[in-house]
């Protein structure tokens, strides 16, 4: 049993942010046993952890990242997609062809992750097969939650990211089978987005999807273009996400769909019957020009949204400015198209980045008993002459937060 | 003479970010003599200060921040403006009543803003005079360039914050000649908008304004309520900013409009006419919900344009980060607002957060020779793995940057 002092902040409920001021947060075997204002004497005698006016929260979940383009993260953000992809990206995704490269990148891109305060994540690999194995190894050691996937892309991409069907679909069922039975770090289909997947490959994915009962992640409806070139490629789908369903990729595990800027009525229907999680990558759909997710009304429709940080269409690993953008977003959103969307509150940006998108994963994301202690210690954040409250002072952590005021962070209840 | 070696970034024009890999820059009496890829004869066996593969980049400026907001920052971001107003910030102005208090607040909003690299900027006080006396003291001791204003507002305000004209104006006069004659912390008139205006003051404070030759800041068409209500107001002055001139506070010095996001051609006119800046504060503008600046028409059009943190509208101190958020925003408003307004570019924003924001105060802002060595050392940004040149790195560090990243802060050639 460990026992942490300080303050306390998780989300509840998508609306309920709850604060525990000058409280004990009691931990057996890595799993939250409770939270006391008071010590129970059952306790008595036993070492404290005193983090004084320090705040804990849980650690964030990014639920979209793409971890080799850690390198590029805020450089060309100038270039207009097609060039910042065909002159950036994909030349530097090629490089993962190289072990010792992916190696080297990998292993700082974990740090930098747990450092930002993010354990729990899903993430893209390219589509080599022994640097994603390298990541997804990584990040298994690290005890981080995760789902990772081998990139599949076999049209429409550079001549040498382009596989062929059988390649692709071998060393993908390969890369599952090696993975399947880690404890943390899954594997997890990863077409790259409809366009540059013929429908041989879907499908050929979506009976690996069945055997192996594993879920998907891919990017849907991103930008106007996608969603319309999507249908345009496979019209018998309906939509962008029928694209998946009609190739039997979901239904297996996990769905996990980034961007979601432009659904049609049939991709929100689809993505609901599922289960499946949009992903609001605020920074990104900044840079990318790609629109803003209409955050508020689909969760009012019980669409499930998660956050991710989308390296490097963004810079940013942290989640918690995540948060803070995805407020702001959604206040621009109402702005610009007041008919049906409105502002998102802090409180429901903050249960997005954490326990909302924990579910994914298991139990993680709260503080709640039975969640796996998965926390991190904010202090430094307030000023000695303005009092704040401890939800005050994580709302202004997420405004203007560094990794600085992380002053601890702990894994499955373990400092890492 | 000093020297320093490292790698060098600075803006030339609006267009052209100069970078100096490897190389010397000389200081003499605080203000840069020269750069030099080879350290010149004349400098031989002169001590130099080595940053390595570290770059020096100019101090930043911003142009408009409420010093007294600097408690509340990051907090209460849900409320919509009125009652953040009203709930938060007019009753936390109040408290500046209380020099103590203020000292406490301004001595650590001091610190802060040179801990983000901020060494010029143009400050809203409150309606003390002794507050603000502090804090333009405290400003002129840091050797910070600055303009200070103590606010003055007689209308449609909550009682504890209204001044009468007679003691508006009278006390604005006594601010005036107390610190007229400092070397750089300077002060300037601070009508709050018109809207918390009377005629009367605003045309008293025009005669100060001539009497004294200074200049004015204020807030100008921040919202549609604002550019509507300030013209419904004074009919009779054509545009929000005619209402300054009219009331003769335009062409005595330097003219600061905050926002500027609804002008109407007049606005635009006269801004020019006066060789005004309208003050972009993108992370203030997403929180408070007004809109996108047309920063990149504007610009074409030759209206002056610099960067605002508006603490406390936004939480973040740092004007690097503005400077990314600038162009997010210049994205977002082609793709809502295609006719007419384009994306501007990083090279485009750092000019407005360096070098043409720093004219309004003297040579600061670049490190061309002549300049005062206003610098920041930025280190820590790049990855081993994969090379940046500096401009890529400065790119980088503006969309990710912490205060961490910055090694060393000078200041007219000193450390600070």
């Amino acid at each position: 049993m460990k026992l942490y002092h300080g303050n306390i902040v998780y989300s509840k409920t998508r609306e309920e942010l709850v604060e525990c001021q000058n409280s004990y947060i009691a931990v057996q075997d890595g799993v939250v046993e409770g939270i006391y204002p008071v010590l129970p004497e059952k306790f008595a005698g036993l070492p404290v952890t005193d983090y004084g006016e320090g705040i804990l929260i849980p650690a964030f979940s990014d639920l979209h990242v793409h971890a080799p383009q850690y390198p590029q993260r805020g450089t060309a953000m100038d270039a207009l997609l097609y060039d910042w992809l065909h002159g950036y990206t994909f030349p530097l995704e090629s490089k993962y062809k190289d072990l010792a490269f992916a190696q080297k990148v990998y292993d700082a891109f974990v740090e930098d992750m747990i450092a930002h305060g993010t354990m729990h994540a899903v993430v893209f690999g390219t589509i080599h097969p022994e640097a994603t194995g390298y990541l997804i190894e990584r990040m298994e050691k690290a005890g981080l939650h995760a789902f990772v996937g081998k990139v599949n892309m076999d049209m429409d991409s550079p001549e040498y990211l382009c596989e062929t069907v059988e390649t692709s679909l071998k060393e993908t069922e390969q890369f599952l089978e090696k993975y399947m039975e880690n404890k943390t770090a899954k594997p997890i289909l990863t077409p790259r987005f409809a366009p540059t997947c013929s429908w041989k490959l879907l499908k050929g994915l979506g009976e690996i999807g069945k055997k192996y009962q594993v879920g998907v992640q891919t990017h849907l409806v991103e930008s106007r273009w996608e969603a319309e070139h999507s249908v345009h490629l496979y019209p018998e789908c309906g939509s962008d996400t029928g694209i998946y369903e009609h190739a039997g990729l979901l239904g297996n595990g996990p769905v996990i769909g980034a961007h979601f800027i432009f659904p049609r009525e049939d991709d929100i229907r689809l993505l609901k019957k599922y289960g499946g999680y949009a992903v609001q990558c605020p920074d990104s759909t900044l840079n990318i020009i790609a629109g803003i997710m209409q955050t508020g009304a689909l969760s009012d429709r019980g669409v499930n949204i998660g956050l991710g940080s989308d390296i490097a269409g963004a810079a940013n690993l942290g989640i918690y400015s995540q948060i803070a953008r995805s407020v702001q977003l959604s206040k621009l959103k109402e702005f610009y198209e007041p008919e049906g969307n409105r502002t998102i509150t802090f409180a429901q940006a903050f249960w997005m980045g954490t326990k909302h998108a924990g579910a994914l994963f298991g139990n993680v994301g709260s503080l709640e008993p039975g969640y796996q202690f998965d926390a991190l210690v904010i202090d430094g954040i307030t000023d000695p002459f303005h009092a704040l409250t401890p939800s005050q002072s994580i709302e202004r952590f997420c405004y203007l937060g560094e990794t600085g005021h992380i002053k601890a962070r702990y894994l499955a209840g373990e400092a890492v």
